[in-house]
C-alpha cells in the first residue's frame, strides 16, 4: 500500500457521528435564519477565476485554490503563471458568490433578497489547531435596503440561532465604520493614512494598548492626532460593560460633531442600540464598542461581532457593505450581512457538552439465527421501518452473541430474535440489551410494540 | 462591467425555490437510507490526486479536475504535465473516497459499516441538457458482510426512497455478474475478449440486437459462439415481463450448468429474486435481466437498476463490488452498493408536479408605516417568531399598497399592519391577502392568531 489513506491536509472525514452533530447545529441556525424570513441559496464550488481574483487582496489571491485549466486550454511554457494556468477555482467566501447571483439573476429576485447560505469555503491557508482548508460558513444577508431594519434583522438572526442552540450569554459588539471615519475626520490623519491606522486599531486586543499606540508613533502620527484617538483605544472595555454604552454614545457624539460621517454614525448606533437593546434576549447584552474595527476594506456603515461568554475572540460578525454585491452588476446596491463560523461553534459546543442526543443509526438490530429465517428477518425490519423505526438486519449467521455485541457497538438499544418455535408461534422476542428485559410479541403487534419504546422517526 | 456573472459552464446557481426542492427529495431519501440502518458520512471535496487517479480508466482520469499545486510546491517547466502540476483534484464519485475512509478510520468504524453519503462530485464532462459537471449523487453501501441480506438491504433502501418521493410504479432489474461469466464459459469466449462483449450486450438498449450481434461478429466471435449468446440478446425484455422471471431463472439455470461461475449468479439470483418478491411494495416488480450488463469493471456479484415506469433508462443502480473497498486497506473488504442520481429524480419530479408545498420564506410580512412604530413592530416579528412563525418586517417606510406587493412577490400569504392607532389601543391588524379578509387583535393574542392560521414551523 503506497497511496496514503489520510484526507488532504487541512481538510477532514466527517464520520457518521460527525455529520450528526455538524446537521444539528446547522439545522438549527438555518430554522433561526428562516424564521427571520431568510431563503436559501446555493452556489457552485468552483467560480470563473476572474470573479474572484482581487476580491479578497493580494494575500487573499495567494490562498485561492486554483483549477487547472483542461485539454487544449492548457497550455504550458517555462513561463506560465498560476493565473495562465488556472481557468476556475474554489469558492473563498460566500459574499462574491452572493455578488455575482445578484447580477446574473435580477429578474427572478424580489425586491429585498434576504438570503441565507450555508456551504464550504476553501483557503490555502497553512493548518493548524481549529483552523482548515475546507470548512464552513453561516451567512445571512439583507439586500436592496438602507434601513436600519436590515441590520437589526440579520443581527436577531444571528442571537436566535445562538440562543436556540442552547448559547444564553452573548454580547453583541456594535460600531460603525463612520464613527471611525468620523475619529479620522476629528485626528486629522491623511486619507492615505488611514487604512494603516484603522488595521492598527483592528489589532487592539492582540497588542494591547501600547502597542497599538507604537504603530501610531511608526506610522508616522504627532501627539496631537495620538491623544485624539485615546478615546478609541479607551473604549476598549466597552463590550465588557454594556452598561456603560449609554455614556460613550454621548461621549462619541460630542467628540465626533465636527464630523458629518461621525455624526451619521453616532446617530445610527444610538438608534440601534436602542431597538436591539428592547429585546429581552439582548437586554444588558448590547455594547457599543468605538475600538471595534473588523477587516474595514468593504465595509460602509454599522459593524458588529458576536462574543460568547467565556470565550475570547467572536463566533461571528458581519456588517453593511453598501458597494460589494453591485460590483457586477455595475450598480450601487445596499446590502448587510452577518456570517458565523460553523467550526468554531461546534468546537466550543462539544467542549461544553451542548449537544443533545444527535444519534443516528439503528435503534433495533434483527438478529438472525439460521438461513430458513431470513424471509421472515427481513419481513419484520420491514414491519419495523414502515413504523418509523430505524433498523437493521444483521447480515451473517453468526453466533448471537456477536450479534448481541455488534447492536452495542453501533448504539441500538434493542434487538429482536425470531427462532424457529417464535416463527412457528408467529411471534418474536425483544430485548433490551440496557436493562437485559426480553418481551415476547405476536408479529402483528410487534411493530406497534417497538415503535412505543423506541420512537418514530 | 466586464467580467461575466454567469456560473461556470456545467454548474448552476440554486435559488431559494430550487433549494427548497433539492432539500425536500434529499431529505426524503436520507430518511429511507437512516430507516434502513444507514449512517451518514461526508468526506472532503478535493482528494490526494493520487488517489483519484487510475480508478476511473483513462477516459475517467481525463474527466478528473485537478487543483494546481500552491507557491513553491508548483515547478512549471514547457514539459510539466497535468499532473505534475496538480497535487490535489475534485471528488469524482462516492465510492472512491469511501474506500479511502475505509483505510483510514478502520479503528472507529464499526463490523459492518453501513453508510450513505449525499455530496457533490465533480467530471469534466462536455456539458449538454440533463449533464452537469457538478452534480449530486446518493449512495448508499453496505460495508462488510458477503451475505446476500446486505444486497436486499440496500435494494430495499432505495425503493424505500423512491416510494416515499411518491414513485409508485419502478422495476429493479437484477443480474449477477457470474451470470456473464458463465455465459462467456459456456459460449467459449476467451478471457481477453470478454470486456469487449460485455460492453457490446451493455449497449443492446442503444444499438438493439442486430447492433450488438454486428458488434460480436466485429469481434471475431464464431456462429456457435454467436449462437451460445443469443440467449442473453432474447432476454432483453425480460425487464419490462418480471412474470418471465422464473421462466428465464429456469433457462439460465440449465444453459448455465456448466458453469461454476454460472451457477453460483443462478443460486444467488434466485434468492435475492425471492427475497425482495416477498415485499408488497416489489411484487411483481422484480425482474431478472441476463442482459443487464452495467460497467462491469469492479462488480463481483449481483447488479442492479431501478427503472421508473414511463421513463427509459434507469434511476440509479449497483452492485457488489468485493475488491474495490479494500484497495486502500491493503484487503479484501466485501460491500454493496446503490447509487441514486439526483439530477434526474428532480426532472422527473419536476415534470410530473410530484412536488409538496416545499416553500420557505416569510409566511408573515409585517409592515410598517411610520419611523415612530419601527420599535413595536420588530417587537411584534419578535412575537410572530417566538411562536415559529416565519415573518419578517418591511424595512422601508414606502405606500402601504407597495409593502402589500412585496408580500405577494415573496409568496407571504398574511400582513400584519399596526399604525398609531392600532399601537395606542395595543391590537394589530392580520389581513389575508388571498381572501381580502382583516381581523384586529390584542398584541397580546396575536401570535396565537397568527400561528393558529399560518401554522407553525
Amino acid at each position: 500500500m503506497t497511496v496514503s489513506a489520510k484526507p488532504p491536509s487541512g481538510t477532514r472525514d466527517f464520520l457518521p457521528a460527525d455529520v450528526a452533530r455538524r446537521e444539528h447545529v446547522v439545522s438549527m441556525i438555518r430554522r433561526a435564519y428562516e424564521r427571520h424570513g431568510f431563503v436559501p441559496l446555493e452556489t457552485p464550488t468552483m467560480e470563473r477565476i476572474e470573479v474572484l481574483l482581487g476580491k479578497y487582496g493580494d494575500e487573499g489571491d495567494q490562498l485561492i485554490f486554483r483549477v487547472l485549466k483542461r485539454g487544449e486550454k492548457l497550455e504550458v511554457t517555462a513561463e506560465s503563471t498560476p493565473d495562465d494556468l488556472a481557468d476556475l477555482a474554489l469558492r473563498y467566501d460566500l459574499t462574491v458568490p452572493l455578488a455575482r447571483v445578484v447580477a446574473a439573476h435580477s429578474g427572478s429576485l424580489p425586491r429585498y433578497f434576504r438570503r441565507y447560505q450555508i456551504q464550504p469555503v476553501w483557503r490555502a491557508d497553512r493548518p493548524q489547531k481549529g483552523r482548515y482548508r475546507e470548512f464552513y460558513q453561516c451567512d445571512v444577508d439583507f439586500v436592496g435596503s438602507t434601513s436600519i431594519v436590515a441590520e437589526h434583522t440579520v443581527i436577531t438572526a444571528v442571537t436566535d440561532a445562538l440562543a436556540a442552540l442552547g448559547f444564553g450569554g452573548f454580547t453583541i459588539r456594535l460600531n460603525d465604520r463612520r464613527v471611525l471615519t468620523g475619529i479620522m475626520d476629528v485626528a486629522g490623519v491623511a486619507e492615505a493614512e488611514r487604512g494603516g491606522i484603522l488595521t492598527a486599531i483592528d489589532k487592539l486586543d492582540k497588542i494591547g494598548i501600547d502597542g497599538v499606540r507604537a504603530e501610531f508613533v511608526e506610522r508616522g502620527l504627532n501627539e496631537t492626532q495620538i491623544a485624539a484617538l485615546e478615546p478609541v483605544l479607551a473604549a476598549i472595555s466597552a463590550s465588557e460593560h454594556p452598561e456603560a454604552s449609554s455614556t460613550l454614545l454621548d461621549q462619541f457624539g460630542a467628540l465626533l460633531s465636527p464630523s458629518a460621517a461621525g455624526s451619521a454614525g453616532i446617530a445610527t448606533m444610538r438608534e440601534l442600540f436602542a431597538l436591539l437593546s428592547a429585546a429581552p434576549v439582548a437586554a444588558g447584552r448590547v455594547a457599543f464598542d468605538p475600538s471595534l474595527a473588523r477587516g474595514l476594506s468593504y465595509y460602509t456603515g454599522p459593524i458588529f461581532e458576536i462574543a460568547v461568554d467565556g470565550l475570547s475572540g467572536s463566533m461571528g460578525g458581519g456588517g453593511r457593505y453598501d458597494g460589494l454585491v453591485g460590483m457586477f452588476a455595475g450598480k450601487s446596491i445596499p446590502a448587510v450581512g452577518f456570517s458565523l463560523g460553523l467550526e468554531r461553534l461546534l468546537v466550543v459546543m462539544e467542549e461544553r457538552g451542548m449537544y443533545p442526543d444527535v444519534r443516528r443509526g439503528s435503534d433495533v438490530v434483527v438478529t438472525r439465527l439460521d438461513a430458513a429465517s431470513t424471509e421472515a428477518c427481513l419481513g419484520i425490519a420491514r414491519g419495523l421501518r414502515e413504523a418509523g423505526v430505524r433498523c437493521e438486519v444483521f447480515p451473517d449467521l453468526d453466533k448471537l452473541g456477536k450479534q448481541f455485541k455488534y447492536a452495542e457497538e453501533i448504539g441500538a438499544r434493542w434487538v429482536v430474535l425470531a427462532g424457529e418455535r417464535e416463527l412457528r408461534d408467529a411471534t418474536a422476542v425483544v430485548r433490551d440489551l440496557l436493562t437485559g428485559e426480553q418481551t415476547t410479541h405476536p408479529l402483528s403487534q410487534l411493530a406497534e410494540y417497538v415503535r412505543s419504546v423506541v420512537g418514530g422517526r
